[in-house]
């Protein structure tokens, strides 16, 4: 059960955000630019980040939601989205994302874990200023949405097959108009 | 040296939110509705809470920004502000600002840290689901401005007249202009 009365059979940071409307729009715009606004990293890509970094918090939740959201961007491969959880450096992406991705595990642990070396690799395979910045913000903005969802103590789904519908939800409708499904659902 | 080219002598969070002004929008709001709007928490007792979280997570620039404006709230007591990050349970604040500091501590280490006894004893001392929803989502969001702020190795001034004048900046203006100054010295 939750930690606070959230509205029930809503799942993940779905519940929380229905509590606090205010809250949840600057967050979802928030996911909105940097996971879906025009970039050079594809929108698969920063699902991957996404989804990595709410593995490494062990958020349910999070890491399915967004890895849904990351199969159905890279054409249904959630093998891939599997494996770059298990171990990205030896997964069949870029370079340049392999790098992307170290940097961001290393802000998931702690802002100044990341060294000069884990620049430098990112930027010899070919990241840009604004890449190593999404990422660093990517990074940072999943250890928010993971805290929110599980210091909430907020249910998660167990069936596979809701995180696919609701990953091919978030890839045709996007971040900002995640609620309104919820309200449909209310108003029936 | 910033990991990335940012404007020089901008302080901070500030640095990141000048380089991408998309994502320093929602994350303006989002700390103008978590630390300012109307609330039954004293702005000066989430500023409290925001210092604290900024200061486990060992963010320089964080702690002093917002324990400066904490300060200007509490009427210029920067020795309580000391205190809460030392040890906030001897401190002379209520019980329940003890309990959601409690709390943030917990998130700060990640989300599933809270127990149900942490939320009993918020309850116990008359928090509200608001008050404990507010209070996660107050630390969540620092753990990602925190990583935000070092993940990009940004610069932060030690001089401590800085953060009081700073802290008196956020307390008359808010987060939505907190780059307006900026913009402001870019014209001169």
């Amino acid at each position: 059960m939750a930690h606070i009365k959230l509205p029930e059979g809503v799942p993940g940071i779905l519940g929380p955000m229905a509590f606090s409307p205010a809250t949840a729009k600057p967050l979802n715009e928030l996911a909105e630019i940097l996971l879906r606004a025009a970039n050079s990293l594809t929108q698969g890509e920063r699902e991957l980040i996404a989804t990595y970094v709410s593995s490494e918090n062990d958020c349910y939740f999070c890491q399915n939601a967004h890895g849904g959201a990351a199969a159905h961007w890279l054409g249904g491969n959630e093998e891939l989205v599997q494996q770059i959880k298990r171990d990205f450096e030896s997964s069949p992406v870029s370079d340049k994302l392999k790098a992307l991705l170290a940097i961001a595990g290393k802000v998931q642990k702690g802002g100044k874990q990341v060294a000069e070396a884990d620049i430098a690799r990112a930027r010899q395979n070919g990241a840009s200023d604004k890449e190593i910045h999404d990422t660093v913000l990517i990074s940072a903005a999943f250890c928010m949405y993971n805290r929110y969802v599980d210091g909430l103590a907020t249910w998660a789904p167990a069936d596979p097959a809701v995180y696919r519908e609701n990953g091919q939800r978030l890839v045709e409708q996007g971040y900002v108009h995640s609620t309104d499904h919820l309200a449909a659902k209310a108003g029936d």
